[in-house]
């Protein structure tokens, strides 16, 4: 309906748009305001038989991708705000404490801001100017993370992409490999893997009795296994998708067990991409990158980011690390083909951005971003002894800013509703991250710290 | 062999890294950093024995994916600046002129970066501070294009998707329609539509007798057909990529000819995806969006970029409008899946960027884009008026920052070759962009006002 009345709108008004009619070169503007106004009102009035116009609507003849349609629902994270959103108009007054989508709360210390600040300035000189950079990222930006990040473990500069995010980086992966390929996940985790799998047409159907997609391995990770997976009941999986420390479950995999993992993959010719994006959240000597482990560069791509050191999840910046050591069954890199999908289909993060990376990789950004991290961690611990004091099972907290709660026998959704309801806390139904999330909810220790005090408090009153 | 070696010195540092280590909970980076220098003597001596070691790399056994393999050469402009590189290390002493990859060289106005470096500065503050944004944009930024753009085009805030850029939105929209469609496209234009057509699995191998992938729908667009393409040749076509103006031959589609494409669209059911990232460009009455022609909602998906406007080039910041009207053949719009590829795939552009956005589409900001759009205008001139002078047949120009020069009988690359070594001029060999682009230079009209004179002088003292 809408588009027939502006078909009319636009027709009668041929003339070019305002932005662009604010060139001086643009003669067409004012006739084009003019005619606007009356045709706008023509919009109204047609919008009366929109049931009408809609069966008849125009189709194009392009068949949707099959694959988009084997999604599931909406990705989890609009999902959770939506319902959120609903909850706050149900609820006018009441004061909804977020700890769901793990969203970083606190300011980015100023050291980082003032250089991305100064970068931004400095774009308005002909010094400072620069257009395009390397799709690849700064060279510099490069350096700084191979020798800070990854100084004694034979990362080179090369090896290192600098991107607009991991979750970016996990679908540019998958345009890497391809639709012939079969991938492992962690169960639960991170729902970005599968779903950029379905998108990239690697799965079957979602099987709704047993909740997977076929041609995907689940790997479960419970309590009963301390979270790590047990290798042996894995079939074959080409890439494994593996987080630590876990998103949802908080859990951080130990040395042996990364050592375990490195030798699977090994050992059936799988390439691991290892997502460390909230390693300095780690308490204990577990390893922060999978490249700690022996061999790890000729198996394994790691991805990681700056969004959850620094606050940086709007302002967008992360690094994915393909060891040049990393070869298909052909011996052909493949950094070269990461390299090339990174020409082809991305542009470069931001240069502000990475301004902001530098100063996150200077000693007082370091410094700076360890003292973030640090106040999430504490926070992590109001969070845990709450749970623990209501004599919950609580599991994770100690090395990432998650917190993975059980309720034995109850739904992940019911449970979300509940503390929603009648905590007005948000959480993340463990079962949005995979079937082995069922029966847990996910509690982000991302917060003001007043917001966790009072969290913690309705959650006592609604558990105690 | 560096793998090896390096695992030596990872197997000795069991550490975890120095970025990490900074962290107060971490206490091993000293003895980290102290075993670290015996191992690095390690791998200097241990690099004499590279070939062998070479010989017998670990391969794993996940297949290379066949889609990459058919990808011919570099993607264009990274080639070029590699062959830049190349020139410039061959004489030092030259002072070579870009006029190849259409980088954008002007300071960007001081009214867009304050905002920026406000932004920046706000993150710093409890009451500036933001997390992750919408995927989808900033519902103001989306707003304001769509009232200030395309005020009288009846496109909704909700239609709009804003990104880090055109090219990111390419793929994204491949993603989208997945490997089972056929595409068309101008020949020659931007390589991003044909590469991310062959990394998507949409087409067959190149072939290199004719230079065209099979399953591609080359439109041939020369001077002999006013570079708009005789539609009636088009066999089928699922999507249409149409850029207008053209990037590389400059030339933009009147309004009778966009008309043709709508009701070509219209007729066959096929998605047109208009890039438009040249439009303020545009001199004449040409339409600056595909959505001043009637109808075009229901065929068509508009990507555009502030790239070439405000010189975000290395800011990074774009956007896509798919009309709600815009229906698959089924009947299920296609916004839907595009909203479910950009929260799945991506995570929004960058939060100060976007702040840039908005200081553009102010009243300054529109003034000073325009006035910025109207110095690389003037450059045009100078690079046409050149070429005509020298009595070339020069096509583009008035319309964009593109200047498409004609060398009847000569090799784009011959001719790229020759005015890089003989006048230390950098442009783009138009068979870079198809096999339609053969014996055409790009030459591009960014740059400082004393680099275009002199190249003009160059280039007048190779072809006088």
């Amino acid at each position: 309906m809408a588009s027939s009345a502006l078909q009319i709108s636009t027709a009668i008004s041929s003339s070019s748009s305002a932005f662009l009619g604010h060139l001086p070169t643009t003669t067409n503007n004012v006739r084009s305001s003019k005619v606007f106004l009356p045709a706008r009102k023509h919009v109204a009035c047609k919008c009366v038989s929109a049931p009408s116009a809609e069966q008849t609507a125009y189709k194009t003849k392009v068949t949707r991708n099959a694959n988009m349609a084997k999604l599931q629902a909406g990705y989890l994270f609009p999902e959770i705000a939506r319902r959120r959103s609903a909850h706050m108009s149900k609820y006018p007054d009441a004061k909804v404490i977020s700890l769901g989508i793990g969203d970083t709360t606190e300011p980015i210390p100023d050291v980082i801001t003032s250089a991305m600040a100064m970068r931004a300035h400095s774009l308005s000189t002909f010094e400072g100017y620069s257009g395009y950079g390397a799709e690849q990222g700064d060279k510099k930006l490069r350096a700084m993370l191979a020798s800070t990040y990854y100084n004694d473990l034979g990362i080179e500069e090369s090896d290192i992409f600098v991107s607009d995010g991991a979750k970016c980086d996990i679908s540019r992966l998958q345009l890497l490999f391809g639709s012939d390929v079969k991938i492992a996940v962690q169960d639960p985790s991170y729902p970005a893997y599968v779903d950029s799998s379905v998108i990239m047409g690697q799965t079957g159907l979602f099987q709704k009795d047993i909740e997977k997609y076929w041609n995907i391995e689940y790997m479960r990770c419970v309590p009963e296994n301390d979270f790590f997976p047990d290798l042996s009941t894995i079939s074959q999986a080409d890439v494994i998708f593996f987080c630590s420390p876990n998103n949802p479950t908080g859990s951080a995999a130990t040395r042996e067990q990364l050592t375990q993992l490195v030798q699977f993959a090994k050992d059936n010719g799988s390439i691991i991409v290892y997502d460390s994006a909230y390693a300095m959240y780690i308490s204990d000597d577990s390893p922060k990158s999978i490249f700690e482990i022996p061999g790890a560069k000729e198996v394994a791509i790691e991805i990681s980011s700056f969004s959850k050191y620094a606050g940086f999840t709007g302002v967008r910046l992360g690094w994915t690390v393909v060891p040049n050591e990393l070869l298909f069954s052909d011996g052909f890199p493949v950094a070269k083909d990461f390299n090339r999908i990174v020409c082809t289909c991305f542009n470069g993060a931001s240069n502000i951005a990475q301004a902001g990376g530098l100063a996150c990789l200077s000693p007082e950004g370091l410094k700076a971003m360890g003292e973030t991290v640090d106040f999430y961690k504490e926070n992590t611990k109001i969070i845990v002894d709450t749970f623990n004091s209501l004599g919950f099972n609580v599991y994770g907290g100690k090395n990432a800013p998650y917190v993975w709660v059980q309720f034995p026998g109850r739904s992940s959704w019911d449970v979300f509703a509940e503390i929603l309801e009648k905590a007005h806390v948000v959480t993340t139904p463990g079962s949005g991250f995979g079937p082995g999330g069922e029966s847990f909810v996910r509690v982000s220790a991302f917060g003001h710290r007043e917001n966790i005090f009072e969290a913690a408090r309705r959650i006592k009153q609604l558990y105690k």
